[in-house]
């Protein structure tokens, strides 16, 4: 492109590879893109102002995205995406190719234009109006915003029913705003200041820009710059879940607030916290300190109240909601290192006890006592209306083993089906939730045992596998970890830490155990209607009749099986196997599939803790997130491979350690704190 | 246990789950226990001697050693392995139980004993005598020594042949050495001395010790454990290898050099550093800038000569050698950017130039003077006598519909055999690497063309798969791409960073491409013979047949196939699939056997960099580790499984960010740098 010295200054705004607009994660519903969009400049002295209800909430995100905002790494490819000063380039003006992007009502949006050369207007504040004072995190939280930059108002304005959806909407916004350099033609300093606002030039890598020198720091000079558009939004699902296992591992609360940073930036809005399983009891309580004392991993791998109301605070800050999981009856055998008779012995063959516990003691008083005190507790530390109650995984060979279960069994008139037996304690402690005021959440098996559960209920689908198989499979697992005592996961002795679960192959619990039996395929062929690579062939849709049947019901639903992070693949490439699938897409009625709350991503702790949580987790629960945030027509796997890998360099730019999802290099990567 | 108050004082030193020759990775060749081993006890003046050659390495791992012995962290289990400090426990003394571990010629061990209670001999220096003054880093370097702890001489002693024998033995020593905490029954402090020598108290955790509190301190005061043994060691094979991929990923010097930490602890000696690649050229060249300047991901993802001399000592200084690969002709796409006439310009059917470029022009003598300016310039960076010249996955296709190739085949009478074409290139390159006075070791395909190679060339063989199916797969691969363009990784396209890779499921290079088609079954069962889990049920021996046709024609050979770490699996258990591989287990003479050097576990990094890149390879990489250091004996699944969760847990400590093998906490993990 020819250079003519002297004549003026003008801007030029190159198409990079990937509009700002295809930056987004996840797509917003609607997104509206004006004939003829202004390049627009970000004032260094950016403003954020409250015109609705205030809130320590609002203005915390308001310091938050401001320096999110300052923050964004220079981008890559500054030699085609540039804003070059330069003279005599008017002339050119009207040459420049020009395809602008049109609205797409369903969220999908195919920009591919080259952007008129023009001036920068200069956006002075961030103009925020949230219409209700509401600040409770439930189910019915409302999280839809509106975005509109328009350059002539020289304002940003969100508008959101609660503050939540400000905060939904300023995660978009800091999506949309990139930073460029502003190169700069010898000679003309000068005449620069006219195109870009003098408070519009953002100072370039210190490090490299020579702070003494004037003119070397004006050639650095970058600036921050946003796409005019409008933006209606809201989310597709209500539940928006990460599960997080802090039994298997321990996770430092500083990690716990990597994942709901990360969360925030995807708009997840629930933390399921498995707070406690057979392998340690984590959570430390004033009243039952022998919990945390036996069960714990160490003294120091403990959480405090304090430490808990750290994380729901800081979740609370971000719109996330706080989940934690106490899983009864199975998946208890932490609980019985500070109190054994929790635990149902296990007896052998001679009718002797075996020295092996089994799941909690569902004949006795005592537990259900034990259980109140510990769900109060859960109530009071934590405050989201529900509580997950597990309901997993219970094995009932030392039920059946123990004198004292079999006379209760009697006494109950359950005869020999000790699924009533398991019914019945899962319904017993959805009561005692409900009198300490939560409703609970309970995974699938407390529904398979037909108990009739309170409507509240909501149950967490898991499984994907066909129940005999799965029984087969189980079976398969438990006989060859040649530990002999007892069955499944309960029935195991209590050998924590790894060495144990070396010895029988890494996994504990007959869950993961499962997983190891059936890892999913990579490289199947991918399709919306089966997805790609299933744990077992042919089986992949067995949580769609479990979906049926709990909604037909009545039972609201939470989805997680096709979703285990913590099963990861080479690459990472099983992200298109969680994103080709979609939560509704199982027969029923439309009000069946209105009783689909949303899901949760699981990242299971075996072989997850501080040193690959992020890792192992992001990006890829992000694809999660945008199958249950965006609009069900949001499903070209090619569109959001490019944003994922956006999204991944986002998040490094935020000290957010993900996972490379392709061979390549991330703005600012090796200067990012990770 | 009953305490009397007011006796004596006894140290009781009670077994832990684990002994610490338990916690030896790799295994020694062979370990004497004697019949009745003292309890020692590392002085907090403990002092490194040097009794023969000096040098600066010798130093340099004397310093390194003691601070890792100083920081070596409290172990767990301390409620059972403890010195408890109590009165009258002398009168039971002989009522321990008492289990002496027996010497294992084979390195197998498996001592199970209840240790005497003894007095506590204090343990004033370490002794080391290298008999050469020899430092180069070559096939031929020793690596054998003997390590002698015997508490009557107060001293530790190490004997080796060079300075690197020495570094393996300290390593060896700092893997037997434990902390333990003093725990001291009130009122018995003054006495307690006469126990623990008073220099050989080291102080406990300062943070919670109260540093004011004399008696708080004492009570936290920590001993720091050595067991009486003798020990000859010396690897099996002299090649042990971990290959870094920092072409599809840019890794910092500092993810390098805790690679090579990591690779010291288990005594593996050759970082094969994959320098550069079709996706980008980050070896900034004082001669060649463009290469650089062009090729790499970004401005500050570049290899100084600085940092490469940095990363070539720092390794020199572990006894580690350090060996670019160059790869030709194939994998050169990212040379392009700075010299696009060093490709084969591809044509399509109409007999017009398509725009792609594939592999180096082999009919320009410009592209061998251009090679030879590079191999000089390694020559001159790297020190180690050889180089990786790569000729791996060389595309026929491009080279086919080019003119100019095409004269020159005729030219050479190759008649229409290509391979003969990419025979006579690596020929040539292989020359021209003598000539800078360089050895080479080339990828198996470089032999497969059947071209004579010089007798000095090292053949790597990393096909796993059959020939015939590989082609198949790969074309598959291809077909599948749908980028249409050539074919393979040179035909594609010059299309970097993650965009490209993933519209190409996550995989820019046909290895990569293969690897996605045929991953690994995790969960198939194991077998020394067989291995566990192969990529292709039936085919992971195809790498037995070349080792067999290599060594049968007189070459070295090192072998990849079976341990390709950047495949992980769920929860990282196909290290048991690494482990359970023999390199000599082929039909061939003792004399082909012998032309086994050892071999290179690889880290390709399309889906590894800065941030995953130590918990992806590690602790897996130890699998490989030990299987070419140890005896060919050592081959115990269970054993070695819980030594690699000790060392998982010692590399956390050393701040090596190593990958969790199952449930469990480490020692001090949260107070370690990650």
């Amino acid at each position: 492109m020819a250079r003519h010295a002297g004549f003026g200054v003008a801007l030029l705004l190159l198409a990079f590879c990937c509009t700002p607009l295809h930056a987004l994660w996840p797509k917003p519903e609607a997104v509206t893109v004006p004939e003829s969009p202004k390049a627009l400049c970000l004032s260094r002295h950016l403003q954020w102002e409250s015109v609705g209800y205030d809130s320590d909430i609002l203005l915390a995100g308001f310091d938050r995205y401001d320096a999110i905002l300052r923050s964004t790494p220079l981008g890559v490819g500054d030699e085609d995406d540039v804003i070059r000063a330069s003279h005599g380039l008017e002339g050119e003006q009207q040459e420049e190719e020009q395809q602008i992007g049109k609205h797409a009502a369903d969220g999908q949006l195919s920009v591919s234009r080259r952007r008129k050369r023009k001036r920068c207007h200069k956006m002075r504040k961030v103009e925020v109006s949230v219409t209700s004072s509401d600040q409770s995190l439930t189910m019915e939280t409302r999280e839809s915003y509106s975005l509109s930059i328009d350059g002539s108002s020289h304002a940003i304005l969100i508008q959101a029913n609660s503050v939540f959806g400000a905060l939904r909407a300023m995660e978009t916004l800091s999506q949309l705003v990139r930073r460029r350099s502003v190169q700069q033609v010898e000679g003309s300093s000068g005449e620069l200041e006219g195109f870009v606002p003098d408070d519009a030039l953002w100072p370039g890598d210190p490090s490299t820009a020579g702070a003494d020198d004037p003119a070397l720091q004006r050639r650095h000079s970058t600036v921050l710059l946003v796409d005019e558009l409008d933006t209606y939004d809201a989310p597709r699902f209500r539940y928006r879940g990460l599960l997080i296992d802090t039994a298997r591992h321990f996770l430092p609360v500083s990690v716990i607030k990597e994942h709901l940073d990360a969360m925030a930036m995807v708009k997840l809005n629930c933390l399921h916290w498995h707070l406690t399983d057979d392998e340690s009891f984590p959570w430390q309580l004033a009243d039952l300190p022998e919990l945390a004392d036996k069960g714990a991993f160490a003294p120091e791998a403990v959480y405090t109240v304090g430490d808990i109301r750290e994380v729901v605070e800081y979740a609370r800050f971000r719109g996330i909601r706080v989940i934690p999981e106490l899983d009864t009856p199975g998946h208890t055998q932490s609980w019985g290192k500070g109190f054994p008779a929790l635990l149902t012995e296990c007896y052998n063959e001679d009718g002797e006890p075996s020295g092996q516990l089994g799941p909690l003691n569902p004949a006795r008083n005592e537990t259900f006592g034990f259980v109140w005190r510990l769900l109060r507790a859960a109530a009071a530390t934590f405050p989201d209306p529900y509580l997950h109650l597990g309901g997993d995984e219970v094995s009932h060979e030392c039920w059946k083993s123990n004198p004292e279960v079999q006379e209760f069994m009697k006494a109950k008139g359950f005869g020999s089906d000790y699924s009533k037996l398991e019914g019945y304690f899962m319904s017993q402690v959805v009561h005692l939730a409900a009198a300490a005021g939560k409703a609970s959440i309970v995974w699938q098996e407390a529904f398979d045992q037909g108990v009739p559960l309170p409507p509240m209920t909501r149950v967490q689908v898991w499984k994907w596998w066909k129940e005999g198989k799965q029984e087969a499979g189980q079976q398969g697992a438990v006989d060859s970890s040649s530990s002999g005592g007892g069955s499944d996961s309960n029935g195991a002795s209590i050998a924590l830490g790894e060495a144990a679960s070396l010895e029988e192959g890494g996994s504990a619990a007959s869950r993961r155990r499962a997983l190891l039996q059936h890892p999913p395929q990579e490289g199947a062929p991918c399709s919306l209607s089966t997805g790609c690579g299933s744990a077992v062939a042919g089986e992949d849709d067995a949580w769609k009749a479990e979906l049926k049947a709990v909604t037909a019901k009545g039972y609201d639903a939470i989805l997680s099986s096709p979703w285990y992070l913590n099963l990861g693949t080479y690459g990472g490439q099983d992200w298109k196997r969680y994103y080709s699938v979609d939560p509704t897409d199982f027969s029923g009625t439309p009000e069946q599939k209105d009783h689909v709350l949303g899901g949760t991503a699981c990242a299971w702790g075996e072989f997850i803790d501080a040193v690959n949580a992020i890792n192992r987790v992001w990006p890829r629960a992000a694809a999660v997130a945008e199958r249950l945030w965006s609009p069900a027509g949001v499903t070209d796997l090619e569109d959001a491979s490019q944003r994922l890998a956006d999204l991944r360099c986002r998040m490094l730019s935020r000290g957010i350690a993900a996972q490379s999802m392709g061979p390549g290099f991330c703005p600012g990567e090796l200067t990012t704190r990770m």
